[in-house]
């Protein structure tokens, strides 16, 4: 086997079956992950300015590993099977979405762009990983998932439009009864809409709550409502979220099956 | 056919037995949630007042379109069968409940009210919504989901005893610990019970909480008590919910089957 | 049947096997409800100086209703199948728990205690309808439930053990990062415990919450060992609530059988 | 049976099959409780002012108590089978991670530490209880629950790992919307992190929250995605739970067995 497939096997999941990752794939991984954690750490300003050249540094190394990874990627693909020639080949592999995102990747971490500029352009390389994870079994579960609540899409349907109609009779509730008393948080649907999903969710910051007693009354039915509004939603996610590992586990490839090279 | 009996089939859901929303339905749909969104969007006075005009021709365009919807309905409703005359069916048609409905929010879209003065008003349009979706799918699941809870009623008064219990005895409490130190907020036990509220749903706000040792060692005993409060019911609702579904989806009409028009 | 005997069966549920309330029951339900809910009013002192007299009024009506049904009781329970005669049967109905709590009801409504003196006291009436209820079918649904709970006691220890080190570590950890910061919420163990319980049931009132870096990111690992904590107990109780309401639905009498009295 | 043997048999767990605590196991589990709670009482300054001598007494009657049993249990171990002599026995036992805990909780409530100096130290007591309970009902528990955890891991990687894109999607999103605004809550993504979690486990401190409209929305969406966040953890944790529960009972030897010595 020459260098060039050694590496196409390397880099690429689709040429493999079982959806294990190379070791290959796990350094890209874990080169992927720290160059988020470096993009998000990187947002807080009084680090940033500290570490200013240590941030830079980090950035330049990850864009020469990703430039390298992305060589070697047009390099290798000439190996994927097929009638045509190298280099058609290698168009065909850049003009894929997935190619495409690997290139804007690089292209991102190594123009200078202002440290600050744009570090949600850097949180798109998980796109990279979701690239990446495409062929393996973390990819499996999330399709297994994904037909799951497919499959339960009108009792999500049901259950939104109740929560809907909760959502809404709850703030019309509270407008009617606290709209000249606290015009800021209820002085409208929209904004009653706000301390409504707060409340129905039972997140509950607090930071608008009803003051008088009428519109504490009918806060509490509220409150109350939500229990039914979160118990619905959970169990469908939850039967969903169990059919889909079942599922995912009757699919699984035997383990270690195709994990030796021959 | 004639194009009165087309209308009416268009427009009168029972004169269908699959279910289906036809393409008439679905255009009315839009137009009442456009009208309702209209509506919850007009109460927030700094939008309204920027777009006063734009709300007023929109409340005007639906109303003409409810105003034409309610003629139409009139005039086609003579198609439906029955040994009476045309006027005697379309009187009787108007005298009930979902036609009043409908008259109702002609006029209410119509006269000339204050545009602030009763967006409540305007919200009951959504009963319009009701009354369309009356004999469609979502109906049907409203209709298992009601039975399946009726079911379990007694499930349900068994858990609200219980929870009412919990409600008064924690209100009582804190009433008996805080009373005297924040009078405001647990001076009786109305006051202490939209504490006990707030806290056993789990939303808690934090406009009021206990500041004594003795007070918080009692709201810990509640807020854990509130874990056992919402674990019943959710389990009842979730069971009633996952079984309306099942019931449902085996009542659900063979997809397509009316669906061409002989 | 003399008077006496049909005052008996209506006053006793014991002597009826098939658990109904009688309509003199469901009055003396109604009267408890009420003079709890007065006692529950009464303690809002705004409300109960405007209304002082109708409260004194009504409270003095419960008692004659109370003493009166205490009459009632005391002579019919002669009638209870023994071979004692009438008044060693009323000396011990007397000595009965439930007997002794009537009585306690009568006094504490009639005598003049200072109005809002003892309202705690007027809230044991709730007590009077657990006796009422002891023979009906709410009764035998909280026996189910309690004897799913004893079945599953372990799982309880053990998720309550779990429960208390997580609890205790949450509380551990954020006294060693913020204890010296926020002394007065983090300043010791059982200050940060208040903390730890809050966030824990996900109550979350925001009295207290950490300030640095670090002790938001273990609140953070708090935080999401909380869904852990109330998933566990919620799944125990849901199961026994519903294993409870199983056997009880199998245990019920069969519908009206004893209703019509021959 | 001498004096030795049986003290053997009363403090090591292991020497008993059936997974009972013995009268001195329970005596002992009591002191280390105890000894917890008076460290945890300790760490409240304004408690220990006022009882300074008391707790050094009570900590001084641990300590002598604790270095008691250490004595008898060295003592005793000469008893565990083997061809080994008495001190080799001992210098074993006394190399044993859990004889390493004893020897420290002696050594940390002896020496005369400041009071308020290390009570972390002294919460190390609860390893001592985990120790006793090793051989116990509660520890066969734990083990099943582990192993039910054990079997689930994918599906907690694939919930972790869907719960960590939509933390990362929703602090970057108001990071985003309100890193202007609101730069202290969320002027980078770690800062809304923070806010983040608290959000998504329905915590809702409420220490920071969005104030404009576009921040308020997004906010909302978080929210909402926080029902399916809690939802399919929940499930696993409390199938696992549930599993877990079955294995242990199943394993649990008949009751009474070995109870009578003989």
């Amino acid at each position: 086997m020459t260098l060039r497939a050694k590496t196409y096997r390397q880099l690429f999941a689709s040429a493999r079956s079982d959806g294990h990752l190379t070791a290959c794939d796990r350094v890209i991984v874990v080169a992927i992950l720290a160059s988020v954690a470096v993009a998000i750490i990187g947002t807080e300003k009084t680090f940033a300015a500290e570490n200013r050249s240590a941030i830079l540094w980090a950035e330049f190394g990850f864009g020469i590993f990703f430039l390298g990874e992305y060589c070697a990627r047009l390099w290798s693909v000439a190996e994927c099977p097929g009638p045509h020639g190298d280099w058609t080949k290698r168009l065909r592999w850049m003009r894929s979405f997935f190619a495409l995102i690997d290139l804007f990747v690089v292209v991102v971490t190594l123009v200078p762009f202002a440290l600050m500029g744009a570090p949600i352009l850097r949180l798109l390389r998980l796109l990279r990983l979701a690239a990446l994870l495409k062929f393996g079994r973390f990819s499996m579960a999330l399709k297994a998932l994904g037909s799951a609540v497919i499959e339960r899409r009108y009792d999500l349907y049901v259950t939104g439009a109740l929560a809907m109609v909760l959502l809404l009779s709850g703030a019309t509730a509270l407008y009617w009864a606290e709209g000249t008393v606290q015009p800021d948080a209820f002085g409208s649907i929209p904004r009653a809409m706000w301390w409504s999903v707060i409340t129905l969710t039972t997140v509950g910051y607090g930071d608008v709550s009803p003051i008088t007693p009428l519109g504490k009354m009918l806060a509490a039915v509220v409150a109350v409502g939500g229990i039914a509004l979160v118990a619905m939603p959970t169990g469908i996610i939850a039967a969903a979220f169990s059919d889909a590992m079942q599922t995912y586990r009757e699919n699984l490839p035997p383990p270690d099956q195709d994990h030796t090279t021959p």
